[in-house]
């Protein structure tokens, strides 16, 4: 296996090559591709700036942009061994949905500083795809360059974990037939996906939500954590208590996006009845899954392909990129979100607690959430 | 002609993609392109930053780098305008020499600025290629930019068309039997090719250069032009006079990088026996080919295709780039321009008035410009 990736990675210099849509062999193709018919072609966008986006690249490219500061199960790497993931990342777009991106690797910097780098590069693309880039800088960086740019930003591990998660709870509350914004939740760990998924539990209506991480509870007066943090517990109604241990106790749901075996099973014995497991750390969940069940978790899901219900951003970030190129939207947003985790839990008929989300390699998930998006284009600003 | 030619740029969006070079369509490609593999690859790199180049595209991709404020025939139109040119450039660069590259339009700002921008993106790629970047501030950016990065900068409207030039110049020599060195040349037109053309004749050992402008002839002391131009002055011996007409008289060569008509029949007569002219403004050249040599021009070189000697970078750049990215060489010098020039016009056996230079699509020429360039592999900084 390890010689095999390496191989792989290795064989084309990366995975991802340039693709020539015109061969130019002789001075006619030349005069098309290149000069002299190339100077209508500047001397049109130069006219309407719109054209651009329709004569080059930058109509359908997306940059996949990482600093390398947060890597899932590696940490601050630094941007050059952050770039063969987010090189994955823009294969995925191309097999999976037909879109083409293009990794970049950014130098770790403050994210104002950060977000100018990418504002002077932005005629150049469709979308950016940011990933692995550490919170809270990632939420500042997000804020930042939306206000720069007129093209959408993505950060796929907020967005695209808090849509997949949200698919899967849509389903977990069918498996248990309880009303899903009435669901008592737990979320153990505030980083940039666990306030993405809490921000979007919100935004459908669910209110009852208690986040934990490191230092405890976050109160909106913690002054262990960021305002990004403390501002969004402003919005719940939480448990009271200091602890996870402290607020463990009746939950119908614990969401985990932290690290390693900080859920025992017996803390799981003391949540409400029929108890909804989101174990996503990797590569070693919250919580084994195997105990969870034995524990009378009714539901559990990880971040693994090698059990049942695996929340993974591939089911979001193909689809979602494919629609708002063919839409034309311009902004990712919480209602969004919603729609494509809605259209994503759709696709089960009949949830069980063995099958809440679709497989990752499931026909029709890229087209079932390219669609949702698409549908939202008569009813979003562009 | 124009119908087909936004035909071309619309169909695909651009005339480039992105290729996938390896196809995931299930879990265990799954596993080896991105995840759980892609972290050993990670890893790797983590450890030995250096093999970044062997397992992701930074080993092979250039990216071409436009701001749009100098476009040859066009003037200052911006980055969005100027990107179907770099796109264009992208093309062929996998066309002609199977070369990766991305087009990047850079929002114009001050040149330490975009050197920043570049800096910080510079993990993903394996060299700069800028491209139609207004003077004085591509000569900052440049050096500005070799210092902050370790790839190749390479600017082709300074490097490039230098090397051509000079090609086209050691063959007009041998067919008017003057020494090289000897040579007496008026340079008209000294903003980036013009400057970059006198730099490297200056290497080559050409000391009777005199410089123009539109105020005039360029002197050490010079108000009115910058100090890289005033610079270049003092390097040579030109003659006394202020204007083009003044200087003309006994000249063996003139080269024009300005506007078109600016040489006057009259003129080419005043010059030495045999004169060399290069009439080398896009689209119309400083003085039509064929009153030049009715007016006693022995070699007559344009950058046009309809006349013989086309004086065209694209006889250099996907060739350097092709060699650059083989040998692993990190910078383009004054003696690689000098190679490469030589091995250009090496490829004409015997030179006449007809064919000082090769033709863009002759064969042989990439391979030849490579092979120049990796052949300095063993007396090159890397």
């Amino acid at each position: 296996m390890t010689d095999d990736v390496f191989e792989i990675h290795k064989k084309h210099t990366g995975i991802l090559g340039i693709e020539g849509d015109f061969p130019v062999e002789n001075k006619e193709e030349l005069g098309l591709a290149y000069t002299p018919g190339v100077a209508q072609v500047a001397k049109a966008i130069q006219k309407d700036p719109k054209l651009k986006d329709v004569y080059t690249m930058s109509g359908k490219l997306v940059a996949v942009v990482t600093d390398g500061t947060a890597v899932l199960g590696l940490g601050n790497i630094g941007p050059g061994a952050g770039l063969p993931i987010v090189e994955g990342k823009a294969l995925l777009y191309k097999d999976l949905a037909q879109v083409d991106a293009v990794p970049l690797a950014l130098e770790p910097e403050d994210a104002t500083t950060m977000a100018h780098h990418l504002q002077a590069i932005a005629p150049s693309f469709a979308g950016f795809h940011l990933e692995d880039i550490a919170a809270p800088k990632c939420f500042e960086l997000e804020e930042e360059l939306r206000k720069l740019v007129d093209i959408p930003v993505y950060h796929d591990d907020q967005e695209g974990t808090a849509i997949v998660i949200l698919a899967g709870l849509i389903n977990a509350a069918r498996v248990v037939q309880k009303p899903l914004s009435e669901l008592k939740v737990v979320l153990n760990g505030v980083g940039a996906s666990g306030v993405a998924t809490a921000r979007l539990l919100d935004a459908v209506g669910l209110k009852r939500l208690t986040l934990v991480d490191v230092d405890g509870v976050v109160h909106p007066d913690s002054q262990n954590y960021n305002h990004y943090q403390t501002d969004l517990a402003q919005n719940f109604q939480g448990v009271a208590g200091e602890t996870l241990d402290d607020v463990i106790a009746d939950q119908d749901v614990f969401i985990g996006l932290s690290v390693a075996n900080v859920l025992s099973p017996q803390q799981v014995q003391r949540m409400a009845a029929q108890p909804i497991i989101f174990a996503l750390a990797n590569p070693v969940p919250e919580i084994d899954p195997e105990e969870a069940r034995a524990a009378g978790a009714t539901v559990v899901a990880t971040g693994s392909s090698k059990y049942p219900n695996q929340v993974n951003n591939i089911l979001a970030f193909p689809g979602l990129y494919r629609g708002l190129l063919q839409s034309g939207i311009k902004s990712v947003t919480p209602a969004m979100e919603a729609t494509v985790a809605k259209a994503l839990a759709g696709m089960i008929a009949t949830p069980t607690a063995q099958t809440i989300v679709p497989g990752v390699f499931d026909a029709g998930v890229v087209q079932t959430v390219s669609q949702a998006v698409m549908e939202l284009e008569n009813n979003t600003e562009k």
